[in-house]
């Protein structure tokens, strides 16, 4: 008897983590600190909520099916931004919308391959990247990155097979870190365009990069749609989390495709998130501005503070986005010593064998931080709990 | 080089459908009269909208990922609610929240199958199943209806394969609008129980049920987590349907891997139609009773109304929920006669050739009229228009 989609996988790591949690009791002066989840852990501003409020009581059209690739303006606002931000010509027929990056990512996925096919993952690579593929019966085939976590164009092609449907890269990295060069996302796109294979771009935290302006110039090709698929969330923005919104931009021969898709699994991505993500769209930059301020602070504040765990051993790999990606210098593996953190320090973290193929050795040295959630206070205190460890 | 999983199946009917309609034009005096689509095309209720709108403006949480498989409180209300209203013992741990009832299927599906396996559904059947077992590389094995529309647990046994894995249902049924018998239900879970597959029930509909109380004796057998899936959806129970809330009840172990699922293609549902599903569920009993008598008036409706098709050599094959299945008099095809309704009679309704496996000649002489948003005034235009016709 076959295994059925869902056992060819492993459980969801967040949640496999926080069972983790089960039965410690953090004492009140010395409160779990979470790093485990990149996602934002507070509302979005009050004035979004309004809107959200005031599409709820006004606008009969939010409360019934919505059309299955997306609210038409929201569609259009993001064709507008993205041409602009890139320099490219994007219309708003190449834009989807999604419920969640995650769905994004899964229809990109049935859009392109069968039963057998293989897609190109960087290691580490985003787990649910890694589950979606296992469950589609496709083979994720790892393509382990350098010492500073930065994946290899010509490496990539060397694993090209005819099954080879696709590369999927996440810049800023998850669970790395790292902000791809302009040229090494360029060296890919070449590849994929010059072998007839498409490249998927995972771009959720695109709006916490620290670079300034367009960092990728793979839409100013005019025939970008015939070898990019561009994923985005709504959910680190904006904050919309709880609302599931995200999307997709490619040709449109593939939106038709994704269009089944989305069709079979959701019918459409509900109503109210997406007006907040428009509405957040058209007013909220200078408020993102000040989010990703903080960001690069809480950023600056890991770098700052690292010294004290590097003079202990541990080696900062990756920084960037909301991750901070590191190596620990003892002698247990990744997986006891993130178990062990939550009692011993207070602290939940993912180790990297979430993140890498079974038994790569780099999972059990390894270690992800996701920072974003804590103020430079909150990444003092963890500083404080993990320099004094030793195992 | 192998087809991807979308372009395995087709393109979603309504969009194909809704497509007819462009570039004609509806005289003010004489508007569309359309009976295409399985969805309220009303808000929900004032209150209802304001609970939304609180939850918006001061439920901070409700921004916030919530639990995968759903908010503890809608899982445990729709257990306390199907334990009473079933008689038998569910539990909150055997309940998870979808992003409408589609989901539900899919990882239903995924969590059952898996390449080349197989799952048995009655004809005509609800597109989207079609649509996701082919996505999924799993055969769909027709089981043709007889005369009342009814599928045959005999003729569904004689079907089963090593490689089966469930049977799927519709009750009351999408297209065909015909409540299955409670013996027909207990009839299927027991040869699904015997020869160890699953019965998957999609009860979309049952709040529009004409038959009072409990409409099948399942739940009452303690072991029915060995064996049945009940899916059930918010969309129009409460008039949710842009808000993509349905619900999965099954063993614990299944949602385990429908966890996978989840985490995988959405993370969680969106929580602003959780909470409105939640508050619906509290709240709205005596106005789901109205809504209730209102369909039920529609559809004595059509009932009074059809003699004057059946004079013309239509007939009625199925009647109930949001749904008539007729059967046309004329010599064209389902297919020709759907598209030039739209023109000739200002009517749109999905031909059966939408329903059934291709080739099926009952698709050719039957179209589904989904009569649930016409009043009774809209169901006598309907009858006007389609009376004086022949092609």
């Amino acid at each position: 008897m076959s295994l059925s989609r869902t056992r060819s996988t492993f459980a969801p790591p967040i949640i496999a983590a926080r069972r983790w949690l089960d039965g410690v009791v953090f004492p009140p002066d010395r409160p779990l600190v979470n790093v485990s989840q990149a996602a934002p852990a507070a509302p979005p501003p009050p004035e979004l909520r309004q809107v959200m409020a005031d599409i709820a009581l006004h606008d009969d059209s939010a409360h019934l099916y919505g059309p299955d690739l997306g609210l038409p303006e929201l569609r259009a606002e993001i064709a507008t931004q993205w041409s602009t931000h890139y320099g490219g010509i994007i219309d708003a027929s190449q834009v989807a919308i999604t419920s969640g990056c995650n769905q994004a990512f899964a229809a990109a996925i049935s859009a392109l391959t069968g039963e057998g096919d293989e897609v190109i993952l960087p290691t580490p690579w985003y787990f649910n990247h890694k589950m979606w593929l296992d469950m589609s019966g496709i083979t994720a085939v790892p393509l382990p990155t350098g010492p500073d976590m930065l994946p290899d164009a010509a490496a990539a092609a060397a694993l090209i097979t005819s099954r080879t449907r696709a590369i999927a890269l996440v810049s800023p990295n998850n669970p790395a870190g790292v902000e791809y060069p302009s040229e090494t996302l360029r060296a890919f796109f070449d590849i994929a365009r010059d072998r007839g294979i498409k490249l998927i771009l995972d771009e959720t935290y695109r709006d916490f990069d620290a670079r300034s302006g367009a960092v990728h110039d793979l839409f100013t090709d005019p025939a970008w749609p015939d070898t990019l698929i561009d994923l985005y969330s709504f959910s680190k923005a904006y904050r919309l989390t709880g609302h599931r919104v995200g999307a997709l931009i490619a040709s449109t021969d593939l939106l038709q495709e994704v269009e089944k898709f989305i069709d079979s699994v959701t019918i459409c991505p509900n109503q109210i998130g997406q007006h907040a993500a428009l509405w957040g769209m058209r007013n909220l930059g200078q408020w993102l501005a000040g989010e990703r301020d903080e960001i690069l602070d809480r950023r600056a504040a890991i770098t700052e503070g690292f010294p004290r765990l590097a003079a202990k051993g541990w080696k900062l790999l990756g920084l960037g986005a909301y991750f901070a990606y590191v190596e620990h210098p003892f002698a247990i593996g990744s997986d006891e010593l993130a178990r062990r953190l939550v009692s011993e320090a207070g602290v939940l973290l993912l180790p990297a064998t979430m993140f890498v193929p079974e038994g790569d050795p780099a999972g059990q040295r390894q270690l992800r931080i996701a920072f974003a959630n804590l103020d430079r206070a909150g990444i003092g205190t963890m500083f404080d709990r993990l320099e004094p460890l030793s195992f």
